[in-house]
């Protein structure tokens, strides 16, 4: 496998996967692995969908994780879908990990309207900021909503979902209202609410959000994920999740 | 001070603080303990409102917490009304806590429009049944959304409060989103919300929620408030809530 300049492949520490990344762009964190273990209900055979996919972390993990048929990830940086398409050869997952290099808002000249079983996203947290962003900046169009907003995400995974399709997001606890709002707006029913937190004393730093499209109104909340224990170890939850325990 | 048959007077073991309840009816859960703690930031002098009072927990126990200067509290069902008026003599609060006896959706009848800064409402956790329900039960009405929903507690916070005044909420987690969707149709902004776990291993059985009028988007969602420790017995949060530590 064939790495470019400040590339580097890191072992995924589970069923042999690695990742291409670049040491200088966005590289995956913890969020992508919650929400991988959040959305491992995903059942065989599905259609699946991950919308802004980076360097493909979320399919990766999720064919590693469950019997999805086949998993599209969308990434509108040319560079980092690039390295996705080469760690789906590098795993060997040319036949069920597809990267499309588009913006998710052309993403129907590429595939069907409302025909994914589940979508996943771990969408660019923050709102875009008032002074001028250079739209050459990886880190910042991974982290920044530059060229699609968190609406532009919940639409997009409106009109691709088949009716009764899940939606498993992950987001930062102060856009929660947003997301709720809009969710509805799309008549995506949020289902599912999990927060994590860094530790029992500390405010959560995540949520992970199950939304299914057309269901029913009743949210179940789920326990409180913790992430440290009082003596700064991992948690027995999250060890089990990085497949430790 | 007269009690009518099946009453009783409850001792709140705070500040004196004393409440006639019913056997029979609706008596007063943690909830509106955990809620009254939540709402402890109101300012004083402030002119409340609390939606849905019941016999009177919350203005009483906000009485205590916080210098308003005045709270209304508006119930319905006239039996729970004259409990609540009889337990604010009780505790000499007259010139503090005055009740109104009438349904939420007529309460301009009474009040003006904007003219508070801050309101708390402990509503009916559950839809209405599909079943006839008595209007006579006091119980159902106390839990159920029979003669007012919860659009209309959120809509009538929002016709009540001042620019810029806050909306203090408990209710049930399934309904998470539902109130996230009306409180932003409403202009009224969650600001901050805090789950309730019986314990750490359990999911959450109550939501706190702040909201305040056409405020920013923002939401600072706080620790998970957990209930018992893993002996059982009340975590030292909960202690100091009730003020027995």
């Amino acid at each position: 496998m064939e790495l470019k300049e400040n590339e580097r492949i890191d072992d995924l520490e589970y069923k042999g996967l690695k990742i291409i990344q670049n040491k200088d762009g966005f590289c995956f964190g913890m969020d992508s692995v919650l929400l991988s273990d959040f959305a491992k209900e995903i059942k065989d055979n599905s259609n699946v969908l991950d919308l802004g996919t980076g360097t493909g972390i979320l399919p990766i993990l999720l064919c590693g994780k469950t019997n999805l048929k086949k998993i599209y990830g969308i990434e509108i940086q040319e560079k980092v879908a690039n390295m996705a398409k080469r760690s789906s050869v590098l795993n060997g997952l040319e036949n069920r990990f597809e990267v499309i290099n588009c913006n998710i808002l052309d993403i129907e000249k590429y595939l069907k309207r409302e025909s994914f079983d589940a979508i996943v996203t771990n969408p660019p947290y923050k709102k875009q900021e008032t002074g001028k962003v250079s739209k050459q900046d990886i880190k910042k169009i991974s982290k920044h909503e530059i060229t699609a907003n968190l609406e532009d995400f919940i639409s997009s995974s409106k009109n691709m979902l088949k009716d009764k399709g899940s939606l498993f997001m992950v987001h930062r606890p102060e856009r929660l209202a947003e997301i709720m709002y809009l969710l509805k707006k799309y008549n995506l029913e949020p289902k599912a609410l999990r927060l994590v937190q860094p530790s029992i004393e500390k405010n959560p730093n995540l949520v992970l959000i199950k939304a299914v499209k057309n269901a029913k109104p009743f949210l179940k909340i789920e326990k409180t994920l913790i992430v440290y224990d009082q003596n700064g170890n991992y948690t027995s939850e999250i060890l089990k999740i990085y497949n430790l325990q």
